[in-house]
C-alpha cells in the first residue's frame, strides 16, 4: 500500500470519530436542551476526543509523514494532505491526552452552563466554568507554542496563518472607518425604518419558509437538515451530512431569516467540497474566515440585496399578510438594511457588525492574557459596547453571555467573523465581474450561476489551498478590505438617500 | 486499583462507545430517513463496533476475568457484574473483527434499504440484503456455538437461558389455546366494534396527547425524548438518557397512543435502574423477554383498562371531540380491546398478538436453519398468516416487510414478545396481589403505587438477575402461561360479554 493511501485511511478513520463526536455534540445542542444531565453524553464525547488523539498522534503517523515527505512527486492534493496531516500531528502531539480529554469535558459541561446562564441571564453561573475554560485555553496555547504570544496561537487554530498583529494591522484603522460611516448614514434625514421586522410573525411560518429560502439555494435536504438551537450552528455529521440550525423569535424576523441564510452559506462550502476530497483532513472550509466568507455573502450581499427581496417579498406578504400585505417592498428592503448601534452581533448589520468584533477581539486578548479578571467582564463589555457603539447592554444575556462560544472553549475564533465579512466583500466582487448578471438571477429566485461561481472557486477545494493562497488565487491579491468599504458605500448610501 | 474497579473502568468505557453507537442509530432512524446517503453514518457506526470489540476482547480483561474469579466473596453485584463480563468476553472472543464490522456496516444498509422496501411494499428490493444478513448472522451462531442449534444460539443472545426447544415446549400447547379463546369471543352475538379508532385523528393532536400520557406515567422529559420513526423503538443514550420514539396514523388511533404506551415501558424500565449500575453493563434490562413484560404490562394490562380509560377518556373526548363526543366511554374501551385477526404484530390485539409472534418464531427458525429461501418467504408468511390468523396480507408491508427487526440483523429476536406477553401477566398478578388497589388507582390518573413495585422489584436490579431468577424472585415459580390465560378469560369474556 503506498504512504499516502495509509495516511489516508488512517485518516479515514480519524474523520469518522470526529463526526461521530459532531454528531453527539450536534444532538446535545438540538436534543438535549431540557436535560437535566449531560454526563453521559460529555463522557461519550470526551472518550471520542481521546481516541481521536491517539490516533492522530500515533506513532504510526509520525512515520508516514516522514515516508511521505520524501516523495517528491506528490500532487497538489496530496502535498496539500500532508501539509494538513503534519499540522495536524504536529499540535496534536504537543497536547497531553489528559488535557485534550479535560478540555473536551469542560466544554460540555460549560456549553450547558453557558445555556442556563444564558437563558437566566445570569453571568455569576457562567464565571467559574469560563475561568476554568480560560485556564485551559492558555495551557494549550502555551503548550502548542506555534507562535510568540499566546492568542496568536489560539487564532492561528481557527485561521491558519493569521497572527493577532496581522488581523490588529487590519482591524485597526477600520474602527474609524466604521465609525464614520454609521455617522455619515445617520446624519441622512431619510433614514430607513425597522419596526417592520419587529412585527408577530407566526414561529412555526418563519420556520417554514426558511426552509422554503434554503431550497432555492440548492441546500440538498437529502444531505443534511435544518433543526433549532438555543445558538445557530452548521456542523457536518458526515462528508455528506451538513446540517444547520435555526432560531425564531417572534418579535425579530431577522433571527430565523437572516440567521438561516447564514447558516445555508456555511453548508453550501462544505456540501460543495469534491468528493476525492470526502473522508479526510482537506473535506472541511480552509479557514473560519474564509468559511465565515460564504455565510456573509449569501446572508448579506444576496440576501439583504434589493433583487432578492424583489423575488421573495411577494412570498413573505403572502407567508404574513397582517404585517406586510401593504407594506412597500422598498420600505422592506430598507428595513433589512437598517444600520444602527445593537446589542446582538449575529443580528448586528453588516456596518456595525464589524465593531461587535473588534471589541470582542481585544477583550478576548486581554482575557486569555490575564489582563482583564472574569470578573470584570461584564463591566469591560458594556463600556467597550458604550465607546464603540455608544450603548450599553441593559442585561448580561444581551452583552457578554449572547455567544455560545467561550462555553465550547472557542478563544481566538471572533476575530474570523469580521475577517469573513472583509473576504466575502472581496470575493464578490470578483463573481461580479465574471458573472455582471448576478443580480438579474436573484430576482428570478435564481441562484445557480453564483453557486457554480463559489463552488468553481472556493467550495470544491476544501482546504487544499490556504486563505491567503486561495484568496489570492480568486481575486489576485490578498485581503483588501477596500472592497469592503467600496460595497458599503455602494449600498448603503442610496438606502439611505445620501 | 481492584480488579473489580479496573473491570468496571474498562466497561465504563465500553458502555460510552456503545451509548454512542446507540446516539448514531437512534440520529439516523430518527433524523436521516429522508437521507440519499447513509454512508458516512455506516462507516461510523461499524468502526465504533470494531472499537467496541477491540475491548471487549482485549487480553486486559481476560486477565482480569481469571483475577476476579479468585476473589471469594464477591457482593451480588459484583459477582452479578464477573457474570456478565465473561458473557460478554467469551462471545466476543469468538467472533473475528471482520465479521463484527461486517454485521455493522451490513445492517445499517440493511436498514436503509428495508425502510425503502417497506415503504414501496416491494420485498423484491429487500431480498438480496435480507439473504446476505442472514448468512452473517448464521456465520455469527456458528462461530458462537453456545448451543447445539444455531437458532438456539441467537436466541440466548436476547433471552439469556432459553433456547428454541424450551420455547417451543412454552409455545406449541399455547397455539391451539389462543385459537380457541379467538374462536369462543367471536362467537359471542355483542362483539365490540372498533370502527370509533379509524375515524380521522389529527396527527398532531396524537402526539401531543401522548406525551400528556407518558409524563403521568412518570417518564421524565430531563432524561429522554419521544421523537418519531418509522418504526417505534426505545434506546439508551446514556444511563440517564433512554428515548422513546412513536409514530401516527391519521386513521388508526392506536399506533400513536399505544405504541407510545408501549414504548414508554420499556423505557421506565431502564430509567428506573439503579444508579449504582449505570455505566456498567448491568445498566440494561435483564433479558428482551423481561423488557417486553414492561412494555407490554403497560401497554395492555394497564392501558386497555377500564380503569385507565375511565381517567383519560375525558382529555381523550376534549382532543377529539368530533370524534368522541358522543361516543360512550365503555364502548370506547371495548373498542380498544376487540379481539380479531389483523396483519400488523405491533397492532394486534392481545389474544392474537401470540399467534403473530408463534408465526414468525416458526418462520425465523426454517430461515436461518436454510430450510426455507428468502424468496419463499412472502408466500411461507402468508400461508401461515392464513393457517394461523385465517386471513392474507394483501401487501408485503402489510406482510413480511412490517417489521425492521430482520433488516437491522435481530434474528431470534421475535420469540421474546410474547415471552413478553406471558411474563408480564405473571408479573401483574403479583403485583395485584401486593396491591390490590392498583386498579382505583389508574381511575384517578395515579400510577405511582404501579411504578413503585415495578421499580422495586423488576427496574431497579438491571441485569442482576437473570430473567428466570428474576421472575421466580418476583413471583415464587417459573414462567407459567396460565397466568396469561386466566388474565385473557377474567377480562374478555365481560367485554364479549360471555
Amino acid at each position: 500500500m503506498s504512504v499516502i493511501k495509509e495516511l489516508r485511511d488512517h485518516f479515514a478513520e480519524i474523520m469518522s470519530l470526529n463526526y461521530a463526536r459532531a454528531a453527539l455534540n450536534w444532538d446535545q445542542e438540538v436534543n438535549m436542551r431540557n436535560y437535566k444531565s449531560l454526563d453521559g453524553k460529555a463522557k461519550q464525547i470526551s472518550l471520542l476526543s481521546k481516541l481521536i488523539h491517539q490516533r492522530e498522534t500515533s506513532d504510526k503517523v509520525g512515520k508516514l509523514i516522514k515516508q511521505a515527505e520524501k516523495i517528491s512527486d506528490l500532487n497538489e492534493i496530496d502535498s496539500a494532505l500532508l501539509r494538513e496531516t503534519k499540522r495536524e500531528y504536529d499540535l496534536a502531539t504537543k497536547l497531553p491526552e489528559k488535557l485534550v480529554t479535560e478540555i473536551a469535558e469542560t466544554s460540555i459541561k460549560a456549553s450547558g452552563i453557558w445555556r442556563e446562564a444564558y437563558t437566566k441571564s445570569d453571568f455569576s453561573l457562567f464565571k467559574e466554568i469560563l475561568e476554568k475554560t480560560v485556564e485551559l485555553q492558555k495551557e494549550k496555547a502555551e503548550k502548542l507554542a506555534t507562535h510568540p504570544d499566546i492568542y496568536s496561537t489560539l487564532i492561528d487554530l481557527y485561521e491558519p496563518g493569521a497572527t493577532f498583529d496581522w488581523i490588529a494591522n487590519i482591524f485597526n484603522p477600520i474602527k474609524s472607518k466604521i465609525v464614520d460611516v454609521v455617522k455619515k448614514l445617520n446624519s441622512s434625514s431619510d433614514k430607513p425604518d425597522n419596526s417592520i421586522l419587529h412585527k408577530n410573525y407566526d414561529i412555526n411560518k418563519q420556520f417554514e419558509l426558511s426552509f422554503e429560502i434554503i431550497k432555492k439555494f440548492n441546500y440538498d435536504l437529502g444531505y443534511g437538515r435544518q433543526d433549532k438551537s438555543t445558538h445557530p450552528f452548521t456542523t457536518a455529521l458526515a462528508s455528506e451530512d451538513v446540517r444547520i440550525t435555526t432560531r425564531t423569535k417572534e418579535d425579530f424576523l431577522n433571527e430565523c431569516i437572516f440567521g438561516t441564510i447564514h447558516e445555508c452559506g456555511h453548508a453550501l462550502y462544505e456540501m460543495g467540497i469534491k468528493k476525492e476530497l470526502h473522508d479526510t483532513l482537506l473535506c472541511e472550509g480552509t479557514s473560519m474566515g474564509i468559511h465565515e466568507s460564504q455565510s456573509r455573502l449569501l446572508e448579506n450581499i444576496v440576501g439583504r440585496s434589493k433583487e432578492f427581496w424583489a423575488y421573495w417579498y411577494p412570498t413573505f406578504q403572502k407567508y404574513f399578510p397582517e404585517n406586510l400585505k401593504n407594506y412597500p417592498m422598498e420600505e422592506f428592503h430598507r428595513a433589512v438594511n437598517c444600520v444602527q448601534p445593537s446589542f446582538i452581533r449575529v443580528n448586528a448589520d453588516e456596518v456595525t457588525y464589524g465593531l461587535h468584533v473588534i471589541l470582542r477581539f481585544e477583550i478576548e486578548k486581554d482575557m486569555i492574557e490575564g489582563k482583564v479578571h472574569i470578573n470584570e467582564l461584564p463591566e469591560l463589555w458594556n463600556s467597550k459596547m458604550e465607546e464603540y457603539l455608544g450603548i450599553i447592554p441593559p442585561t448580561d444575556k444581551e452583552g457578554v453571555l449572547q455567544d455560545m462560544h467561550w462555553g465550547g472553549g472557542a478563544i481566538g475564533y471572533f476575530p474570523t467573523y469580521f475577517l469573513g465579512s472583509l473576504y466575502s466583500a472581496q470575493i464578490y466582487s470578483k463573481a461580479l465581474e465574471a458573472n455582471p448578471n448576478l443580480p438579474e438571477d436573484y430576482k428570478k429566485g435564481e441562484f445557480s450561476n453564483l453557486m457554480n461561481y463559489l463552488r468553481e472557486n472556493i467550495h470544491q477545494h476544501g482546504s487544499i489551498y490556504r486563505a491567503n493562497d486561495l484568496i489570492k488565487r480568486v481575486t489576485g491579491e490578498d485581503l483588501n478590505p477596500n472592497y469592503f468599504f467600496e460595497y458599503v458605500r455602494k449600498k448603503f448610501y442610496p438606502i439611505y438617500k445620501l
